[in-house]
């Protein structure tokens, strides 16, 4: 049995004061089900990926809560993983499918992060760390993230201007995309003199506060053909410690490997088949391990890579076309999915101005807290 | 491919002051394991089921943390469905099982209830509920049930004292369970002269605040024989709108209805079939209505039934014998794990004081909110 996505979507990703968590959802899964030909009857389930709901919006539940605003009575289950969650909800949806339970299963991911009850944003994201041996102590993710990309470039000489080509890449792709959070340039002075988060991390090597929501419905091949059809052929989903501490390495997620064997295993596939990626860059130091944990290239050489604008639009592997975190925006339980809707909108051609050429193969690559969960997904236009 | 539970525990129920989340779920998850005589590397996968963990322990990303806490890096997701979460953690778990990803999966569900972020308890379980349009008007569960009740009782001539006897039923059979929150014995005079919770509701007829965690090890039928194996022939899930405002019956919850059909058509068994059940008795209402919606007695007859003690230990369709959210406690997470865990326990001859007699199958009903979500699963000591 194979899995198809046949129907995907996003919002505009963004601060959207006038929006709440139900209606992100609720519009994503509509558009998601329009780009399907189908109704909102015509699903088996619903899995609703979501981190902070209970810190933004006083509200659990949130499988019942879309499945009333859609009107409907089916199995709905709420997929948390952190910032993973988006992509863990996939792998389930999917199991359910192969399972035999469903042909058609609808996926969201929504976030609504600039309404909230806990005290800060940061405090309540740091649910996706350890919170006896992390939170506890006052560890935040941007510090975390700057001890990983402080032994990089210990390790492998990386500057802090290369860490900025990231963000000046993805501020890049994002400009191309009307759907995302940030639409202006930067360069890489600009990353240099945005003020300092956690040393060497500065503001503009972190992914912002957003809000947004995006949707896909997955079904049983075998019983759809659409014209934007596009196969999910792998899947991989393994974890790490959650606290950073317990790890031997910092420069490389386990998880993340693990997760991107497995999935190459299952769609019978090396590293060199992929055309264009989604990679977690919720800081600019993320998206360099994500290209050497996913075999694109080999320890301490990504950086260069980068120099080359290899990995910048037209380059031989887009990475990040959508904006990624940085760019785009990171609502975090949407972020899983919106890398999948990006790859099916560029396999099958519908990604207007960013669209990358002769892309076949496309791979997502989301993470929760700092590595504690991964999970990779597969995608092609044709099997 | 049929699925089997291999182990099963659960940990003491209370108010557990010296254990936090982590402690519990680590607790089950090792009995559970051990019961079924296996490793934590012999796990595929893990299913942790918590509604409320963001509230009481500044915490998400538990399947990560469990994963961590057991030394093992595999594929873990967070499931919830507010108090329905831990059937529903064993629906997907079962299914990654069917869908040929994995052989061996644990399913835990924990809550940590007596430690809270949030202001009251009261309203972090508000989240179960719909936000806009019932928790932010100041309704709380007890006042939900509570119209429940009333409208239960004006249909069909039901009194106060009648639902008191969920409650005598249940506190009697926790009395019998060294695991139960609750093990004194009440009676009709106790629930009626303590304090007004919501009219009718009184403080005894409410389920308590609890800490708790339970497990269970499910696995392919087909890689596994131990003596008390115990098999999962059927299982259903469904929803219903979020609030009860929008709900044409408040006397019948649709989604009980719906996820009892599709478990009892998988399993090919009839509401005749089932010889003990465990079912959802948040408040005495919720049991009155389960018995109805499963189909073991007409609408607006359990309480006949409750009057000639058909459901109590000795009777004939024994429901309960956990001593039920009222008796044996309610740590939301953990409630639908441990009815299965007691299902199994009873199957399998390992039930104790509480043995029912001749029990071969055994129903769970677990329920969301105010009936949002429901899951029913059916299991049974042979196939």
């Amino acid at each position: 049995m194979t899995i198809s996505v046949i129907g995907s979507a996003v919002t505009k990703f963004g601060e959207l004061w006038n929006k709440s968590l139900r209606d992100l959802a609720r519009e994503a899964s509509l558009m998601a089900l329009q780009d399907a030909n189908i109704a909102p009857t015509d699903l088996d389930a619903i899995f609703f990926a979501n981190m902070m709901a209970s810190n933004t919006s006083a509200q659990a539940h949130l499988g019942s809560l879309l499945a009333s605003e859609l009107g409907i009575n089916v199995d709905s289950t709420r997929v948390e993983a952190a910032c993973a969650s988006g992509g863990l909800a996939i792998y389930r949806a999917a199991e359910s499918i192969l399972s035999g339970h469903y042909k058609k299963v609808l996926v969201v991911g929504a976030e609504k992060m600039t309404d909230l009850v806990a005290d800060t944003t940061t405090t309540a994201l740091m649910e996706a760390g350890d919170e006896e041996w992390e939170s506890s102590f006052g560890a935040t993710f941007a510090g975390l993230y700057a001890l990983i990309a402080r032994l990089y470039m210990h390790k492998y000489g990386a500057t802090d201007r290369d860490l900025a080509l990231v963000a000046v890449k993805n501020h890049y792709h994002a400009s191309l995309n009307p759907n995302a959070h940030f639409r202006n340039i930067i360069s890489v002075d600009d990353v240099i003199q945005s003020s300092l988060v956690a040393s060497p991390l500065k503001h503009l090597d972190c992914s912002p506060v957003s809000d947004g929501a995006a949707a896909v419905v997955l079904a049983n091949s075998a019983y759809i053909k659409n014209k934007h059809q596009v196969y999910l052929i792998g899947s991989g989903s393994a974890t790490d410690t959650l606290s950073l501490a317990q790890r031997p390495s910092f420069t490389s997620i386990s998880s993340a490997k693990f997760a991107a064997k497995q999935a190459f295993s299952q769609a019978k596939l090396t590293p060199h088949d992929i055309g264009i990626a989604e990679v977690h860059d919720c800081f600019t130091i993320a998206e360099i391990l994500a290209m050497e944990d996913l075999g694109f290239y080999p320890e301490g050489q990504s950086v260069k890579a980068l120099r080359k604008k290899e990995t910048s639009f037209g380059g031989k592997l887009p990475i990040n076309l959508s904006g990624g975190l940085k760019g785009c925006g990171h609502p975090v339980g949407a972020t899983g999915v919106k890398q999948v809707v990006e790859i099916v909108k560029q396999l099958s051609g519908q990604a207007d101005e960013r669209q990358a050429n002769n892309a076949n193969i496309g791979l997502t690559h989301n993470i929760g807290g700092s590595g504690a969960t991964a999970v990779v997904h597969i995608l092609a236009n044709k099997i």
